[in-house]
């Protein structure tokens, strides 16, 4: 059988790499672990900014900008956060540029008497501002958003994964009451978690992130794991409850009702263009990418057949009244993407383009369709029956009737399959270290899933053990689910009574 | 009088800098030379971003990310580039801290092989993407755009006009023959020209930078120059055709029909937040920022006269009715932007915040209004009468009606007030150099416009000695505008022919 990529999901790290590049997403840098993001790849991360940025407004939060560069001393002020974020910074130690012994390099005489840093985060340049921005209680609740580039120095990096930089936005926010920050981190969680499921068709599962694994200088870090089709997880989201932490490094405090200071409760949430490299390991297949329509940058692409004969004519014409109607529609709230390809480059290539890309629908139009006012369509989420690639046709009227519930069936389709996945590979039941040793025995390459256990949930030193066992088997503690049983089993590391359900197994 | 503002336009650049803080529109950083841009500022931006992206898209281009790091050796292959911005880069030299001797610093472990350069315009990164993509003239013409950072460091920074870091777009794009890409370049030269003018109600002239005023590495910079309250000029957008010469450092080049290969002829063009200061500057008046209704984040603003009284219900009510009602209404093609005031501090204050921001129309309804079913209302355009702020009354359901009408009037009227001003303050008949320093004798700070004279275009050391010339008066030439006369007087600087009219003035 022939398929539009040379690699199938077999071998999958491959396979996503072939995906990566065939479908236009990205491409690698000559800056080592940076990556450009071609214009299928931005148009994607433009829906996904679009939809969400629509619902960080709609819980209140305003969009600024803040500094790209943030000065040593302000990260050196939270321990924690030093610690977490040193060994990958970015530092800019000058400001110009010289001629010297015919080399071009950086002038000795323009040396920053204190070096930047590349934001990782905002955390501290934008909890400076709040410090000047928060006097009283009725400043609060401070709600900001940022939508940036951020650099975080990666060894390996991996396209859209783990780069050197990366585009996300990032919520900071600061509250009067513990409570209300730790109100306002669950609420973002759950925007994400709605956002992942309802647009990018990505079922996850909502949690706490165990100690060892929160943001520096968290008290609590909330995460949405998704299940990627090797089985690995993949952290698609997070939101932190800071506490007074960053609050009391930078001193952001408010007069309260009584007339007395106090620190802020703050907190910080981001997701990031890794989410696209989750829609493509959650949703490709052999022929490559398949799209959401919700976040595909054209929905409905219509392909000519042109022969260089008279009768091209009509069937351009055809094809741009079609096109013309489509756009007329609404489909998930916005105007219908719909797209005339007129490329000059042979019809066959241009369905396999688009095959490749994930275009929810390729609609390829003949002489023969604009004589009987049909169209012919592939659905890209079900390409195929059998080896053979599926074509429908249909009367025109009755396509363009349909064509908004089309998308919305393609949408739901693919969260059903992926959701049938998550959900039949979660396993429950493995109650000591054997069985966790037993269920993740053989290849790494292996699909494995997850497996949900009970833990004591141990701190410190007996943490650390835990997570030494772990990663002898190249797993990790994803997150503990917001949704928990009442009675749990014993615990599968120490053997003492667990306290609470975790998800474990091996991630990017 | 009592003012919104404490400074007037007659100390302009103290005014400039009370709107940009007292609008809530930007502050600067604790990082020299950049800024932080603020919920109301950042808004106006977004505004611009949206509009001015349908138009790039709408004229074939497609966006993109590059990285923002690129390697030092990237800008040494362009000896112009090089030499036009090797002063004023942000280098990153390490990509590690660490804590030596109780001091955070840039590990001496981690220094780079080759020093990046925190991008100050794109073309050579973009360039090294091109000469990969490109390989037959079926690839061209190859048409990006990017929304971006970039960072030139700045040694008299100024919010919005002069930052270290600020945010742009800046489209790349490469064509087949030289007429094909001068073509791109005025395009896009109109595509910001009509933006200016119809968008942000910014009267300007489009015209070509002489010489010694081009894009390092470009064979022609075109711009387009707006006049500012204080007659100065501001640069508000530059379209740059840059033949082939990163063509030919870049190795960018395809196989022609004939079967033979060509360097490409590129251009590149780009408009900044720098815009956010025009507006400013053209709009605002002495109770602070007008904003052009078609990029005012919100439109139409209502203030509930609440007074901690039963009837306070009431009032909120008949206030949320009319902001729905008018939030379903299309004003410049998109859904009308209204909006609620609840802040629990006094109205009068959020009267005059509403004000000093430059909301087009501000309503403040009270609990008579409620009860009449009426609207009360101030337009910002023409806040007052005489020294007395001015309020309208009138029918809720004609207010409704014709509301998207009132404020294309208060767009019009802006724009054709900034009009008259440019159009009454460009000075001809001025046909020797005696001339010129007489119009523009005393004082700096004195209004004085542009005066629009004949030159012969000198260039090399003749040019070099009319820069000097006219630096002494603090002028510069500006543009020659598109718009040419069919003769010319005699050259005001060589007294030679003349071949062309410039625009000289002050400028930002």
């Amino acid at each position: 059988m022939q398929r539009a990529l040379t690699v199938t999901r077999e071998r999958f790290a491959d396979w996503y790499q072939a995906v990566v590049r065939d479908a236009d997403m990205a491409e690698t840098s000559p800056v080592r672990g940076a990556m450009v993001i071609k214009p299928w790849g931005y148009g994607v991360w433009e829906q996904i900014q679009a939809e969400l940025d629509r619902r960080i407004k709609a819980t209140g939060h305003e969009n600024c900008y803040f500094p790209l560069f943030i000065p040593l001393s302000f990260i050196a002020k939270e321990a924690e956060h030093v610690e977490g974020f040193a060994k990958e910074m970015a530092v800019v130690t000058h400001h110009r540029l010289k001629m010297i012994d015919g080399k071009l390099q950086p002038d000795p005489d323009a040396k920053l008497e204190e070096p930047l840093v590349v934001r990782p985060t905002s955390e501290t340049i934008i909890g400076d501002a709040f410090s000047r921005w928060i006097r009283s209680h009725r400043d609060l609740p401070m709600l900001i958003n940022q939508w940036a580039n951020v650099v975080r120095w990666e060894m390996r990096p991996r396209l859209f994964l783990r780069t050197t930089e990366f585009l996300w936005q990032e919520g900071h926010t600061a509250h009067a009451s513990e409570a209300d920050a730790i109100e306002e981190t669950l609420r973002m969680l759950e925007v994400y978690r709605a956002f992942a499921e309802d647009v990018l068709a990505m079922p996850v599962i909502a949690g706490a992130k165990p100690e060892n694994e929160r943001f520096p200088g968290a008290v609590n870090t909330y995460s949405i794991e998704a299940m990627m089709q090797d089985g690995k997880a993949l952290q698609a989201g997070t939101s932190h409850f800071l506490g007074t932490h960053f609050a009391e490094a930078q001193n952001i405090r408010f007069q309260n009702d009584a007339g007395g200071m106090e620190f802020c409760h703050t907190t910080s949430w981001g997701v990031s263009t890794r989410l696209i490299g989750g829609v493509i390991m959650t949703h490709g297949d052999d022929d490559g990418l398949r799209l959401p329509p919700a976040i595909a940058p054209r929905q409905i692409v219509v392909v000519p057949m042109l022969r260089d004969k008279p009768e091209d004519t009509e069937v351009l014409k055809y094809c741009e009244k079609l096109v013309a109607a489509l756009k007329r529609e609404q489909a998930f709230g916005q105007p219908l993407r719909a797209f005339l390809d007129v490329k000059k480059i042979k019809s066959a290539e241009k369905r396999w383009n688009w095959v490749r890309r994930g275009a929810p629908i390729i609609i390829e139009i003949g002489p023969r369709d604009a004589a009987n006012d049909a169209v012919t369509y592939m659905r890209r989420d079900s390409l195929r029956d059998g080896d053979k690639v599926k074509s429908i046709a249909k009367p025109r009227q009755e396509f363009l009737e349909g064509a908004v519930q089309l998308l919305a069936e393609i949408q739901a389709g693919l969260y059903a399959e992926a959701k049938a996945r998550l959900d039949g590979n979660i396993k429950s039941g493995v109650t000591d270290w054997k069985g966790v040793e037993d269920y993740f025995a053989g290849s790494d390459e292996e699909f494995k899933g997850w497996l949900q256990v009970s833990w004591s949930r141990p701190t410190g030193a007996e943490l650390e053990a835990v997570e030494a066992k772990l990663k002898g088997l190249k797993l990790t503690i994803r997150n503990a689910p917001l949704d928990q049983p009442k009675a749990f089993a014993p615990c599968v590391f120490t053997g003492r009574a667990g306290v609470e359900e975790i998800l474990i197994g091996r991630s990017y």
